[in-house]
């Protein structure tokens, strides 16, 4: 018997997502797989007859732990979204046209919430039509907004980087003799716990951020004015961590402030802040102090040369056991993280009926945000931390991290 | 006999400007120095009667390798400039008093050319009134403008994260199957040194970044735009590189462009963009095409995280070498680095006259800066590449860098 498989990667990238896909190559190879393909910029690539034979490019166990500390998706992504099975079933065709050309037995999507959507999609369709291909989700996200998963691959490497440069950041504030605030502005449009991640910072060696605002909790600029008015009093340099998705309470985006006034450009460009810029240019003409905003921006997602071992050892792991779980006979599921105890830390693969989770963002529960929306409690903390432990060191060559060749260069 | 010395940092910091301090601090105990003080906030604190005996926060060994690995100035730093001796006498009688009472043998200060002036004056003035304490420079800067000396501690280790993460960045940029364009602001107002680290990214695993641009030329808005509508026809995805300080033929900075227009917030606030955005804003105004600016701000300086080994243990070699030429009886000198070979990399410490180097800007040569103004030579990349080898992983503590407790929390 021999077993065809193909992987794509979808949505955005995290430091982590070629760790999914090295043990989805792995565990593939190990379970006796015949061809290992790979869709180019996921879905998309698939329909325009766009893939690879991985094993062209993966040639041995050194390139497969340079892959593990690769960033970015090393496949490519895309943000196709299939139509419903009712209104698109040319595209569908289409799609099982091509998996049967190539003799696939499992279809793996490594991606988010849009991405499980589509793993349940196109099982869905399987059953309609009658094919045996199997189809299961991996999940990553450095935004941990996916339901049913205790956690995201992608997550914890991102919140390493987060905490370890808000650390860095609030020693660097501190240089002068004068007061300042610097903003940082950290991603996540709707769910906050990248920006959580910016209380690990708090030690034995660092006081933490001085408040912190996830987009879970409405945001008064009145009040916040007012609270650092309070804070700048007694303290002579203050760090805020916020998101960048925090809404004012009539459901505006802050960073939506910036464009009231008649902001264009030079070049007749309507200007767009981010909303840590927006923070500290408020805070500057309201309180006349010197204010610093720091966007983290794309770094966050990837930061690979800082990559947290747990994370980066689980995203291999979600890899290698939705081959598994496909070899077994199922479809239509979702690889999960099932954490079985924090202290000490044991997390185990899973997998869930993708139809449970699909389309279903999940944020920061509502307890673990405190004192009035400024901060984030223990729990918070506590349920992060595991995540972030031990690193993978690049390999570093002439003194730079060494990456997989990459497929678009 | 014994030797008093004291300490002070000035200027903007670095990630491993306390590596200097711990040479300092090392080697005054290793030579046999009784009281080792440090200035908090530079000159500025001694002024205030501010500062602190460093044995009370430096206790052992792991302290001495925890400093080496902290970021920011672990003392505090100032601006603070001497007036010229004939015009603020009773400055430097305040300083020398503070000096005298002390019972100070040693002054030692770690900055950049200001701080190499303070130095001068200094050692000027002692000369005139007959005192006989040392007075010493360490060179630090991540700008690396310093004359005399052939590199600056500090530009190790920002050239690594600025090439590290342009690496990453430029994975990134590959993820979508469209058009983009993404430009990475680099500190560095009149020097290109920083700019320039951008180019190491190339190498057997990465194209590097398209085009570099340096302070040291003129920037022209028009042939910038013609060359990327030329790069982008012919590839999916740029990525360019350009110093915070590129200057207009009329000489302003490129990021005035920004404040032409009535760039006024909703706050009332004149908004000031980073020269990325207002580049970015420029070409997706005029190309159509998807930009992104990424800043790497403050973080350039203070990534302790992924500092260099060679640029940490330079910094600590002339910390040390400082109390060893004082102890000698130099005074009035500021250490250098002294390149003696480049295969293999050997470098030793050396001092030069410091009326030979202070307010001296040293800038990228103009042989070393190619196509006209867009990249930099193979000299340039062979200068910087020994100053970013070999890592020295921080020590991690529940999964993130630890660092000596600071003075100012």
């Amino acid at each position: 018997m021999h077993r065809n498989i193909i992987v794509g990667q979808s949505g955005g990238p995290t430091a982590v997502i070629n760790s999914s896909l090295a043990g989805v190559f792995q565990a593939a190879k190990d379970l006796g797989a015949d061809k290992i393909y790979g869709m180019r910029h996921g879905i998309q690539g698939l329909l325009d007859g766009d893939y690879v034979l991985l094993t062209d490019y993966i040639k041995s166990p050194m390139d497969v732990d340079l892959l593990k500390r690769t960033p970015s998706s090393y496949l490519g992504s895309c943000r196709y979204k299939l139509p419903p099975i009712e209104m698109g079933k040319e595209v569908y065709e289409q799609i099982f046209t091509r998996l049967n050309e190539l003799e696939i037995d499992a279809f793996f999507y490594i991606g988010g919430n849009d991405s499980m959507d589509t793993i349940k999609m196109l099982s869905d369709y399987a059953a309609i039509v009658g094919s045996d291909i199997k189809f299961i989700g991996v999940p990553k996200t450095i935004d941990n907004d996916l339901a049913a998963t205790d956690h995201t691959p992608g997550y914890g490497s991102a919140a390493k980087f987060i905490a370890t440069v808000t650390k860095e950041l609030i020693l660097d504030s501190l240089v002068y003799d004068m007061k300042s605030v610097t903003i940082i502005e950290i991603m996540g449009r709707n769910a906050g716990w990248l920006t959580a991640a910016a209380a690990l910072a708090k030690g034995a060696d660092c006081p933490g951020a001085d408040l912190i605002y996830l987009p879970e909790s409405t945001f008064d600029p009145e009040s916040f004015t007012a609270k650092i008015r309070e804070l700048v009093a007694k303290k002579k340099s203050l760090v805020i961590a916020v998101s960048e998705g925090i809404k004012l309470a009539d459901g505006r985006y802050v960073f939506e402030l910036a464009s009231e006034a008649s902001s264009v450009d030079a070049f007749g460009h309507k200007q767009m802040q981010g909303v840590g810029k927006v923070l500290a240019d408020m805070l500057a003409a309201r309180l006349g102090i010197k204010t610093r905003a720091v966007e983290l921006n794309t770094m966050q997602r990837c930061a690979s040369h800082l990559a947290s071992n747990v994370d980066v050892t689980e995203a291999f792991q979600v890899g290698a056991a939705a081959v598994k779980y496909a070899f077994e006979g199922k479809t239509g599921q979702v690889v999960t993280l099932d954490r079985v105890s924090n202290t000490p830390y044991q997390c185990i693969t899973g997998c869930q009926d993708v139809h449970m989770i699909a389309n279903v963002e999940k944020t920061v529960p509502a307890e673990w945000i405190i004192d009035d929306g400024t901060n984030v409690s223990d729990e918070l903390i506590n349920y992060i931390r595991p995540l972030i432990q031990s690193e993978v060191p690049p390999m570093m060559v002439e003194g730079l991290p060494m990456h997989l060749n990459n497929l678009y260069f």
